[in-house]
């Protein structure tokens, strides 16, 4: 039975990278679709959006079938609640890549408002953040998710240059403001998607150090005028 | 013991149903802070953040135990895992009222833009989403909860109505740009918080009836341009 029972948390760990993967390349694509004014990289995004539901809900079962069967003490316990919690914060993350996807069909309808470089750089950031949040949790690394929370404010500084950069457009132009709005709302999403790789990363110090760093982290910037740091 | 168990849920409930009571209030203020211009209200709201942060803790700590110590099974099982994640909601609406309270001491610096009508009466709905999702939780209400998930729809609608306002506004007049944007982004933050409902309501149909909607919402508006409803 321990062996099943090891077996049965490699396959939790082995669902969470699956999800974990494919959200990250649904990111990849809704920015990419932006980016190279590509609707069929959106379409994409829009068609695998049941994965990662699938995937959310095969991890809660998964996870609901250990507690009640193997009543797992101490880390594995640990493990399995944070793995359900971070099932949570990735089919979030999927439904927000997925919202830049449903923007960026939107914004093809018109001319460019100008070439996108920055929301790359935020969106190559973000996806980092992601991938590093996971990989801190699959191989216990406190170094790595402690890194990946303080990477949420240059996410954060990213938010707000752009946000300011495009207020110029608008201000300058009021024929811009529809697209200058969808740009910043997509900036606003990726923001969000650097949250919840960082409750992720937090989950996993939480796990690691035993102890409860969220809400208390010590690591955070000075908020501009338009990032909304998670207050804690 | 099953005595001390009780007694544990019974524990577990109230904290929830403070911590619910504490964010609901925290929705007030923010946004009465911002309808009546009381820069007192706002700083009431960040002031009182801590709370919701400590009973998320606490919340996760208990849950844990319980898990640990008492092994439950089936409902038991399902009810200290959902206070977990509904803990994790209810700490990112106080989030989100404490955005909105930082929204509104900005808003402040400012000669008003508008008489606020549609923003307050959101704001009720909202709340109300928030309360009932608890009240569902608590009493095993599933026909409540349903409600809850469609009045979703309402909510969706009036993030856009204000939306478009606000966007004649800005069109009109460059100088209100900033202002609109961050009635913007407190309608947004309005429409978070009932996603936030939303997803404890389905997680109270989902113990209740035993199987998932989530994800499979049959119960879906017409979205207009600026919603981006939860894809699924």
């Amino acid at each position: 039975m321990d062996r099943l029972f090891d077996e049965e948390l490699r396959d939790l760990r082995r669902k969470l990278l699956h999800m974990a993967a494919h959200v990250e390349e649904a990111i990849t694509l809704a920015v990419r679709s932006l980016k190279e004014r590509k609707e069929g990289l959106a379409r994409e995004v829009l068609s695998g959006e049941s994965i990662t539901n699938d995937a959310d809900i095969a991890i809660d079962e998964l996870s609901m079938r250990l507690l009640a069967l193997r009543q797992p003490m101490a880390s594995d316990l640990r493990f399995i609640t944070s793995a359900m919690k971070i099932g949570s914060d990735l089919e979030r993350i999927g439904d927000l890549a997925f919202n830049i996807a449903q923007r960026s069909l939107g914004l093809l309808l018109s001319p460019p408002l100008k070439p996108l470089l920055d929301i790359p750089e935020m969106s190559a950031v973000t996806q980092r953040m992601v991938r590093d949040a996971i990989k801190s949790f699959i191989e216990d690394d406190e170094a790595l998710a402690r890194d990946v929370c303080k990477r949420d404010d240059i996410v954060d500084q990213y938010n707000d240059q752009i946000f300011r950069e495009l207020l110029t457009y608008m201000m300058a132009d009021p024929g811009t403001i529809s697209r200058a709005m969808d740009l910043i709302l997509v900036s606003r999403h990726l923001e969000r998607i650097a949250d919840h790789a960082t409750n992720i990363a937090e989950d996993v110090i939480y796990i690691v150090s035993g102890k409860t760093i969220k809400h208390h982290a010590e690591e955070k910037g000075t908020p501009g005028p338009n990032s909304e740091p998670r207050p804690g």
